[in-house]
């Protein structure tokens, strides 16, 4: 089986906080396209993996970036000692053999990326490989998903409508406080009573959103800050390091922030 | 038969809205160049293989875009063992045996592969393979189609005036109510009471054109959530996983999409 | 002889409008550079071609874009198995071997494509391959043509007056109505009458030129319009299919349109 | 052992101003990616060799820059006797063999080389060849380091969201009068009173910023003003040649430069 | 000797308008790049012809363009059956073989070729070819010479300063009425009377500049003019193909043009 | 020794006119990189000659321009008849072999060259050949050298602030008149009282800087004025070829400057 190392063998760590398992997997079940929809660090990736292992399908992820030309998914030439032989990539592999294949931020890439996966999203169902005049019809497994962060688009760099309407959408955001803390706990093995004071002060950076903040913070820099706190630094710096830092160098937001610090810890 | 692959062998599920299989079966008489006009979802990709089904001509479909250059359509050279060979593009391959070739959304093309069609459209019906010093007679059953939103047309991306005149052009739009509901029917599985409340929500996505949408829900979207339904997700949720969701983030629209979707359910 | 298949053999339907032959025959007898000037489909590229059949010449026609490179036109190096070997271009062909080099709206070309034409445009008569460091003295039966629409040119997008004056210029604009109406006769087979109502709509849309129509009809859409006449089509939904369509999608011309063609039909 | 060459085996001299120390070796412990902040010839280079050094693992040094595709970090296909061969970029080397990556001024770069660091900087760990079809899981030594100077970015370069959230910051400035003072010493063999005069220089020149300098002084330049003065050029023009005329040609600049130094000299 | 093709072996027809004869030679006695500088067709790459001619040396003449990059002018690597191979380009050959280049309309190449010709215009006159690691002495008969036309620069396009002060500059402009008349008898064998007719045509076309001309008409005009005539077409026929419809398409120019031609014929 | 080539042989004529000799010697003791910054003509080029002369040191040049590349620099795989071989640029040659580079105007190159000389320019000395994996530590003797022209740079074109600060600087204007004539006579070869006229002629040409001339007349051009008189043209007219028409195209300037010329005839 060509895409055994795109198996994922251990269940990843994911807690459901809506319908989103049940939407996905009746739209997979006639393998409609679907956008994954949501801000940053709210575990779409983590999603697709854990729906991935459920279904017991290889997963194809490409991070989608604005260089990434419709070769860079569906294959080229490459020369050999007997002349040029052609390498699938990533999206016809999964095609062709049958995975999910996840193309993260898809709107960063340039527009003949898009183009190429809308014979793949409706009934026709097949892939052109114009370079090589070969029409590769999609394996029964194969499913297309995207991901796509409605705080990032502007009108310059959106989807074409055309392309929209081709997928059903998940919305995606940030866990419930209960949850985010027992998320907390997990990844990074800090004490409840740690991961409750970390939730309080996302909390506070999300409120700062539009006030400074171009995004608050994510699980993923609970997470950090935990691991940190449990390596021996005190909460404090920790939140520094992994919270502050990297999200502000206003002197006025860095000092709401630390004020939101001192007041949850 | 080199398009053999080509050929469409099972009839593609159509209906007719108009006049328009009468007019095209009159131009492809003189393989008089055809522009199928129209928006997003509507039909057009499967009115072209349904009508390449009734000639029982092969059909190459490519779908342009920004990125899309005239070696795209035409050929190029590949190295091989003994040196270069020349392989045949899309567009060459069908004026080379015949078969109707349809160009995606070709304003989305570079302006490279709009001229390479000038010979083709006009009574020379020759293609110049000017890397190879080549000129193809077009195969007598080959006919040039194109599609064209009119919708997404601004002054920097239109066709030429000098190609647009050498085309006939047949308009397309969404099917009548009932037409549309038994579409969805068919499509999807869903019961005709269900369709009919599909169509009716559609329509008002419609009305809402202009006023925040850039396209209301096509027959596409329908049929997705006709899908939906039939694996057992409730009808508001099927709506918002594969029509609301899709086309807006805006929460006024959403809103007023969702009040559309509790009236007419 | 190389240029065997670029000979026309048979005489191409022309109908003269004025003195264009008997100009060009002598310009033709000094080698003079001649430009054609006109708008769209109004027969400069017919007239080229019944040109080179009457001077018994053959023509190598080059339909110019915005990406084509003066690679393009002279010539570049392929590898072969014994390494590289020089392929000449469509104009170096035409330059060695003695044909009538037509480059078919030059202006849409990159610019180093018209400088490199200078050389051939005056008393020197020489292609310099400078990728080969060969000099080529231009066989004594080749003649170079280009062809430029006025009603096209932007500032940004001009010949060079260094370019425009090594040329001599030939106008042809719309042919008389009686003269037109023999041609729509002789090319769609329809009858006199059907032709002369034809062309009566095409000088209506040609009135609307500037008052929301880029261009009007050209003769190539009445054309077009017969033969679907003749196909069975109505009249009416003829005109729809090959000149209202194709030409604008604003409702108000449409509808412009549709009162000429109801009041002359 | 691959990666010998970029072991550091002298111990690089780092005067520590703060907890950075403490702060990266907590982070390493957990692999969390990390970015250094702060202006220009403030020593973050020296920072991570000295930690590389401390920690006994190879350090992988790239200087971004605009040109900079993924291509050239993650590796290429070079053309050998037997046809293409891979070869893996700095970053793949150090995700393979287990060294830290440190990617200096990462914004200056194109952004596909942001998110090909995506899979690297969450719990995944993998990179992905995806021209090569290989998925490479991270060495357990690997981290990953970048540097960010703050006062460079603008709306257009700037890291985005959903990078910065994967890092964890440490801040870099210069370092107080006397340690800086010490520095000096130490790297250019001037004596504690000229280095104190030199620091003091520094600081008048860091007042100016904002008012007619971009940035003032660095610690760098400060050890080059002391090299000439070793080497026996009087210290008004050693600071000329290494200190004035380097940042600025605006003669009031200049001359306000000119009176701090012989204020301080 | 490896420039023979470019001797030029008859002596070019020329006309000296000045001392501008004197003027190149005493350059060429120190081998002092000559800068060639007027409009368009006045004679400038005849002259150039005409001196090589009469120094007995090999003319290299390269019209340059805007996609013309230093490689073109230098020399590229091209594979062989054996690995790659130099080649020189045509400047290479003029400095190492000792011939004249030409370099006209240079304003309009890419920057990089302006640069490459620094070092063969100052006192070191060497290229270097930085491929190929080689310097290349250049020949002690090798002489640089470009041409400017000063109407046509613009700030974005003009040569920087340091490029021009490396260069004696010779002014070009249109001959006088008489003898711009015996250069039209010698070159299209045409009557004295008809010479002077077309001259004061061409005086008038002059004074049109700037009043909705570009540029009057060349000498060059005058030429193809007196050639139609010789062919027979009426003096008012041939001024309209070879000088009025070239250069205007205003019906007003048009206009004021004709009304010169029937006041001089 | 691989660089035989890039020794200067012969003492460079050179008139200092400072202490730029000695500053240049301090820096170059402890390899401190050097920005040599002023005007076009001054001597910039000719004083890094005449210094690699005194230190009998290779010099290898490389004229910067906006097309200029890393690699261009750095090296590139050639292909051969047994796959690839590195070839090193300039660059490498000199950091590997221990040359001066001097890097000419540049700020003209794109941004990845400055890059690639950080590393070079710190007490790491090193530079990484990234797509050879290779890290190339440098000759004791090699330094680096950039000339800097301060009236040409704009906010979109200038060296980074992070680029600046490496570099010590040296600034250099035009000669004094007594040192300026007699490099007019020794270059050139004319008498001083001649020598002495053309520099009160540029004197003047330098007053209109900023008032129609974007520069004066450099020395190289009075050198070239010079040589035109030694070859019999009368001074008047030299100084027209040499210094009036190349650097304006202006009738005042020209007449002002032509005023000039005889006032100091």
């Amino acid at each position: 089986m060509p895409l055994k190392d795109y198996l994922i063998t251990e269940e990843p760590y994911y807690q459901s906080t809506g319908k989103e398992i049940a939407h996905f997997e009746a739209a997979y079940a006639d393998r409609m396209p679907i956008m994954l929809k949501g801000p940053t660090g709210c575990g779409k990736t983590r999603f697709v993996e854990h729906i991935a292992y459920r279904l017991r399908k290889p997963l194809v992820t490409v991070s989608c970036h604005e260089d990434m030309t419709a070769s860079d998914l569906v294959g080229r030439y490459l020369l050999d000692a007997n002349g040029t032989v052609w390498q699938d990539g990533p999206l016809t592999l999964a095609v062709r053999h049958g995975a999910i294949c996840y193309l993260d931020e898809i709107v960063e890439a340039r527009q003949d990326t898009t183009v190429v996966i809308h014979s793949l999203t409706d009934d026709r169902r097949i892939l052109s490989l114009e370079k090589k005049n070969e029409v590769v019809r999609a394996h029964p497994d194969f499913q297309l998903v995207i991901s796509y962060n409605p705080g990032y688009q502007s009108v310059l760099k959106d989807l074409k409508e055309s392309t929209k309407q081709r997928f059903g959408a998940i919305d995606f955001s940030y866990p419930s406080a209960k949850l985010e803390a027992e998320i907390v706990c997990h990844e990074s093995g800090v004490e409840q009573a740690v991961a409750d004071k970390l939730v309080k002060i996302a909390e506070r950076s999300r409120n700062l959103r539009g006030h400074g903040l171009e995004e608050g913070a994510s699980t993923r820099m609970l997470i950090h800050v935990g691991q940190l706190i449990n390596r021996g630094v005190p909460l404090g710096e920790a939140c520094d390091v992994a919270l502050v830092l990297p999200i502000t160098d206003d002197p006025d937001i860095r000092s709401a922030l630390g004020s939101a610090i001192s007041a949850c810890a």
